[in-house]
């Protein structure tokens, strides 16, 4: 059975596992406290330290919440898991916002913070995430809010989500510390950041990306459309080819080998499926299996 | 009656009225040089001491040449307004131009300030802007172009306009002092710069926007398509909301917001408006409102 | 009879003559080699010394090989001439990858340029570029490479092809010397890395691009859509009104005009067409000629 190896985020970012458990799903699991810990041990037994969070995932109760509840079922886990969380993005309420926004502002990031830490029932997160690229983000505002819960031990590294290259490079010019990743959505199915210069940017820096949605959400296996087609079916030739146990396997190993060096986020509560995923680190795509998957979504060949 | 402040354009940059009264359709307002000095001396007294030209505005007469007239009946205004103009479109005419096209070279920017000079008749303008980006642009020889025209003390200071970041980038890389704007197309109908990163550069160097065309050339008011018509819906409601006076003060305030700081330049020779623009600046939307109208522009909520 | 000047290609890159004969198509000249050789000499005649190859050119034989065969038959012409070749690509091959691909690692980049050296019968290429940006690039790996074939004397420069602005700028980071150039498609019908930053960058950094299938491999002046009847009608009329003796003469004026100052490769074996080549370096489109081929290629006017 594999373990998991730890990878530095950047240059002097911290530490975390080469796969990450994300846990915005965990409303659907439908388990009870106790359920979520014996889950929780067994990812961490299999070497997945990092779980991935946000201040939006699930509601009644929220995510956050949910894992604090197991979390204090046996308070020592703490320190031996990194927990990243998200702030910044204003959803749809009663008697609140009208439409799904971004807010970051000083008191929004500090309240979300502030939120996120009594959910959890913990003092630090090891890594805040700004959630989307707020078209009204003043740089030295997040800058400032990045200080004050620095300082005051609230939360030890901060990154970004779903940024571009620019957005990125606004925020880190008014920073001391280095922004550790910049989470986004990466898959055979979207390609996106790896053609627009996300990626390059990232490699440039030594940032090492994580990656959300790496099956697609699902649509990976039942997607209709003519390139979901091409791709799952490349993806289970190489699956034989490689003696994978399943396509997701070669999905992770394929993203896993952009040179950026994604950090895949699993959005499983499956612990098979988990350990699965931690097996898969030992695949290797050769260029042309990596290219062939590439071809497939693209439907078109390389010029 | 609210007075507006001044800001300074950029680190090094000079001071301009918060909002900057465009003369381009100063030819339509069918006044006498006497009724142009004073709208003039209306708006200077109501704070707005910026005004904005370009070689190319209007013809026989030439916006620049109405305002020279107007400035002789009082020559003593001069210096207390700043004075922008832009070079570099050759406009199409009998004996000139075939096509409309761009031109940054060294004799042609020289030689449109020296016309912009004699037209407005005086002997240094506050502000040069580059009007198009020309994709001939030798950045070595507009920033020559610009060292003499320093020297001779016949521009205090440089910018931009419609440019994108690798153009501004190339630009200021060949300069010893700052560009001090990119004056853009910015409106809840055009929403380009937003999401391009043209405004993400701009607020990482702090150099302030000049926003033109902020009611989409009446379309805002007008236009027939769904966009269109979700947004001026919403700017309606958000007008109400406030209490503002028009929906044109939710537009300055919607674009004032941007975190870039984006200065609006003023299309009307209407002094209500102008007072009503001015008024504006005490709006401010909350970033419910703010991305509602996003929200309507773009047809789809954020993700 | 014109003779053509060396230009420089980076700040500190080598010397390159003002246009490269592109031997891509030679397999087509069907020519003994001694007739490849009496081309060579010819070109180099008229100021030609730069030739430009890739690993990929052709097949049974290569056009390396083809070269090396007709150098080999006059092996003082080897110091009088900078030889230019490519990496990186896979082809399709029976036993060989099923998609064509691109490999930038360490081992594929000196595998290639041993296989060219050997074909050429050479001991060292003036300049390796990667032929295309390979998504899974490691810019490290590719500095490794690129130091290892300085070292050994088999690589004295370094440059890149089809490369954008984010590539350019990560492989750049990890490398000591420039980059010397990066060869791109352009033409009046291929406008994209003029509007998409490609050479504003090279302009700022000062990299002169090579400008490949400048004639747009024929189609200039073959193909049947709209964009391709305006501008060889513009072509034409520009062509009358300088006195050039081709259409062709006038493209190369065009792509020379931009103030990146890309180098043109020449894709003929005619040496008619070369000479008539390097006579279009005389003529100089005024900016109304060069917009109207702007123009007539996007279909609308500059706003």
């Amino acid at each position: 059975m594999s373990k998991l190896a730890r990878v530095q985020m950047s240059p002097s970012g911290p530490s975390f596992s080469e796969l990450v458990l994300g846990y915005w799903r965990m409303g659907d699991w439908e388990r009870t406290d106790q359920q979520h810990l014996g889950f929780l041990e067994q990812h961490l037994e299999l070497g997945i330290t990092t779980v991935d969070h946000a201040h939006v995932y699930g509601s009644n109760p929220s995510c956050e919440e949910m894992f604090g509840r197991a979390l204090k079922l046996a308070p020592a886990l703490r320190d031996k898991i990194e927990i990243v969380s998200k702030c910044g993005i204003e959803l749809v309420a009663p008697n609140g916002p009208s439409v799904n926004h971004y807010d970051s502002s000083v008191g929004a990031i500090i309240e979300s913070v502030e939120t996120s830490l009594r959910r959890l029932g913990v003092d630090h997160l090891d890594a805040l995430l700004i959630h989307r690229p707020d078209w009204l983000m003043d740089a030295d505002a997040v800058a400032r809010a990045f200080e004050q819960l620095q300082v005051a031990g609230k939360v030890s590294h901060f990154g970004v989500s779903n940024f571009t290259s620019s957005q990125f490079q606004l925020l880190q010019s008014r920073l001391d510390g280095s922004l550790i990743t910049n989470q986004i959505e990466l898959n055979p199915l979207h390609l996106e950041s790896i053609a627009d210069g996300t990626l390059d940017y990232l490699q440039q820096v030594r940032v090492r990306p994580m990656a959300w949605s790496s099956l697609a959400g699902g649509r990976i296996f039942t997607a209709l459309e003519q390139s979901a087609r091409r791709v799952r079916k490349e993806l289970e030739a190489i699956s034989d080819e490689l003696g994978a146990s399943s396509i997701d396997q070669v999905i992770y190993a394929w993203v896993r080998q952009l040179p950026s060096r994604p950090v895949v986020v699993l959005g499983s509560g499956n612990i098979d499926r988990i350990q699965s995923a931690i097996d898969s680190i030992k695949l290797t795509l050769s260029r042309d299996q990596w290219y062939r998957i590439w071809v497939a979504s693209t439907g078109e060949g390389v010029p």
